[in-house]
C-alpha cells in the first residue's frame, strides 16, 4: 500500500472575521468553534487515518510560526509557508511536491483548515475510502457534501452514475464543477438530489495529480516538480521564494477538475460548515430564547436575533434586532447581519487609512 | 457688599452616559463636551465673578478625591463629600452652613455640575444681577432659561410679571415651577413665552434662605444651622456622616421653590443644555454628511444618523441606522437611539449580576 499523507491548506486573509480575525490571526488558527484553533481541529480528524508526521500545512510564510505553535503535534518542518499567495492550484501543488519528495507513489489528501465538520467517523471513512479508490485507479476524487439547504454561497458538483461504494460511502462519477448559484438555481439543486457542496478537499496519488496537472495545466506540472526537487534538498523555502513570485494565480478547480474527465466525488454525509462569516455562527450555537446568539461576556435587553462575540470585555445590547456587534482586539465591529459580507470593504478601507496596521 | 460665594452641586450616579461615566466617574468628571471636565468648565465659568476660595463643591464622598483633581484651582478643603444622597435640599443646606460660617450675611449661588453652557459673559451678567438683586431684597432668585424647543425632559418656570432689569437681564416674578410636561404641553409652554427651563440654579443670601427653610422646610433650617456649627468647627464631614443618615430625600424645589411666594426668576438667555444622555451630545459636535456624530476613533460604512463614541480604541460601524454606539472602559454599549433612557436599566441589570462592579 502507498503511504497516505495529507496536505491542510490554511491560508487566508482574516477578513471574514474581523475584528476577531486579522491577517496575523486569520480564522483557522481562531478556536470560533470548539475548545481548539480550527486547524488544530482538522489536525486532529485524521487521528488514526494518517500519522502526524505524513501531515503538512501549506500556509502564508508570516503564519508559519503561528500555525506551528496551533499544531504542535506536527513536525515543525511539515508546516510550509508561501511567500506570496498563488491560489489554490500552486498550493496543492507544493503540498504534492513536499510528499513527492517523500514517497512518489503517495495517496494524499487536501484538506481545509478553517471548516467546521462533524461526524469525524463518517469523515475518515469518506477519507479512508476516497484513498483506498485513488490508490487503485487514475482518478481525482473530489468529496462533494450532500446539500442540506439552498445555500448560494458555495460552488456546486453536480454527481452523475455510480462509481463504487467503499466504507459505507457513496462514489459517483463527478460530471461538473459549477460556481456559486443565485438563490433559483440553488434551491433546483437541492430539489435535484444530484447537486453536492464543493468542499474544497480531494485525494489522490502523486502519479495521477502529476499526469493531470501535465495535461491540464502544464505549469503546475513543472511547478510540482521543480519544487520536489527542493524538497527533497530541504530546501522547500527556497524554492518557494525563488518561484512563487512568477507564477500566475489559479485555482485547482479552474486548473484541474473543471477540466478533467477523470473525477470522482464522495458524497460526503457529514456535517460541514465553512463558517463564512459572522452570522454563520448561529449554526453551532444554541440562541437565547430570543434568538440572540450570544458568546463571550454579553449582556442584551429587549434584543433579538443578533449575534454578540465579546472576547475578554463586556459588550451590552439594548433593543437591537438582527444586528452583529463584535468586540474582540480592542476593536468594536457592528453592522446588521445582513451586511455581514461588507466587513471586508471596512478592512479595505482601514487597511487605506494606513494607521490601523496592527488590527487588521 | 456682602461676600459673594457659589456651591456648585456635583453629585450623580454616572449611569446615562455609562459606560463612558461611572460611579466612579460621572458625568461631571468627564470632558464630553469640550476639553476639560465639566465640573472644571463650572468653576471657569465663574472666573472674575467670584474668587475661588468662595467656590465650594458638593458632590459624594467617594468622589471627592477625583473632583479635587479636576479642580486643582479650589482650595481641597472646599470640596466635600456627603456620605449618601439625600437630593438637593440637603446639598443646598450643606452649602449653605459652608458659606455662613464663613459669612452670615453672604450671598450665594446654588450651580450644577454637569451641564454644558455657551455666553460665559451672559452667564455672569445674570449672576451678577441676581446677586445684587439678593442682597438687595428678601427673594429667592432662580435661573429661568427662555427656550428654544419643546423639551420635555426639564421642568419649568411659569414666569409673571417683570421685576427688574439688571446687567441687561430681565428678572420676573415667578409664578409656579411645573414638572417635565407632555409633548403637547411643552409646545404650549413655549409658544406661551412665559414659561422657562428650569435650570435648578439658584442665587439668595444666607439670611433669606435660612428664613425661606424656617417657614416652608424646618427640618433643613436646622441641618443648616448644624451643619454650620460643624462648618465653623472645621468638622463638616463629622456633621455629615452625623446627620445625614438621619434625613430624607428631598429636592430643593419641593422644598422650598414650590412654596416660596418670593421668587424672583432671571430670564436666562445664555446657551444651557443638561445634555442628559448621548443622544444629547448631538446637538454640541457636528455631524458628518450622513448625520453620523462620530467621536473618537470611529469609522463608518453606509451608516446614518448614529452617535458612535469611541474612547482610545477603534469602533466600526457599517450599514447602520440611529443608533448609539460606545466603546469606553472596555465595554461596548450598542442601543437605539429612542433608547438611551433605558441604559440606567441594563446598569441596574448588571450591578445585580454582581461581577461588573469595576465598570459601573
Amino acid at each position: 500500500m502507498a503511504g497516505r499523507y495529507a496536505v491542510i491548506m490554511a491560508g487566508g486573509k482574516g477578513e471574514r472575521f474581523w475584528p476577531l480575525s486579522t491577517s496575523k490571526h486569520p480564522k483557522q488558527l481562531l478556536a470560533l468553534v470548539g475548545d481548539r484553533p480550527l486547524i488544530a481541529q482538522a489536525v486532529d480528524r485524521l487521528d488514526s487515518l494518517i500519522p502526524p508526521e505524513n501531515v503538512f500545512v501549506v500556509t502564508n510564510a508570516d503564519l508559519v510560526e503561528a500555525a506551528r505553535a496551533a499544531v504542535p503535534m506536527l513536525p515543525p518542518e511539515n508546516i510550509v509557508g508561501e511567500p506570496i499567495g498563488r491560489d489554490t492550484a500552486a498550493a496543492v501543488a507544493c503540498g504534492g511536491a513536499l510528499i513527492a519528495a517523500r514517497d512518489p507513489q503517495a495517496v494524499f489528501a487536501v484538506l481545509t483548515a478553517d471548516h467546521v465538520m462533524g461526524d469525524p467517523d463518517v469523515f475518515r471513512a469518506t477519507l479512508r475510502g476516497g484513498m483506498d479508490l485513488a490508490e487503485q485507479n487514475e482518478i481525482l476524487v473530489t468529496i462533494g457534501i450532500r446539500p442540506t439547504s439552498p445555500q448560494t454561497g458555495f460552488g456546486y458538483i453536480e454527481s452523475g452514475e455510480d462509481f463504487q461504494v467503499l466504507e459505507n460511502v457513496q462514489f459517483k462519477k463527478a460530471v461538473r464543477f459549477v460556481e456559486k448559484p443565485d438563490a433559483e438555481t440553488a434551491q433546483h439543486y437541492l430539489n435535484a438530489g444530484t447537486f453536492f457542496w464543493n468542499s474544497g478537499m480531494f485525494i489522490w496519488s502523486v502519479p495521477t495529480l502529476s499526469r493531470a496537472f501535465a495535461a491540464h495545466c502544464p505549469g503546475m506540472k513543472q511547478l510540482m516538480d521543480e519544487l520536489k526537487e527542493y524538497a527533497a534538498r530541504g530546501e522547500i523555502h527556497r524554492g518557494l521564494e525563488k518561484i512563487y513570485p512568477t507564477l500566475g494565480k489559479i485555482s485547482i478547480d479552474y486548473a484541474l477538475m473543471e477540466k478533467a474527465d477523470n473525477i470522482v466525488m464522495a458524497c460526503g454525509t457529514f456535517a460541514w460548515d465553512d463558517v463564512g462569516s459572522w452570522p454563520a455562527l448561529e449554526n453551532h450555537f444554541s440562541p437565547d430564547e430570543n434568538g440572540n446568539t450570544l458568546i463571550g461576556t454579553c449582556e442584551q435587553i429587549d434584543s433579538k436575533n443578533n449575534i454578540i462575540y465579546s472576547k475578554d470585555r463586556l459588550t451590552a445590547v439594548i433593543g437591537a434586532e438582527n444586528l452583529v456587534v463584535v468586540q474582540a482586539e480592542g476593536v468594536t465591529l457592528v453592522c446588521p447581519k445582513e451586511r455581514a459580507q461588507d466587513i471586508k470593504k471596512m478592512v479595505a478601507a482601514l487597511k487605506e487609512k494606513g494607521s490601523f496596521e496592527e488590527l487588521l
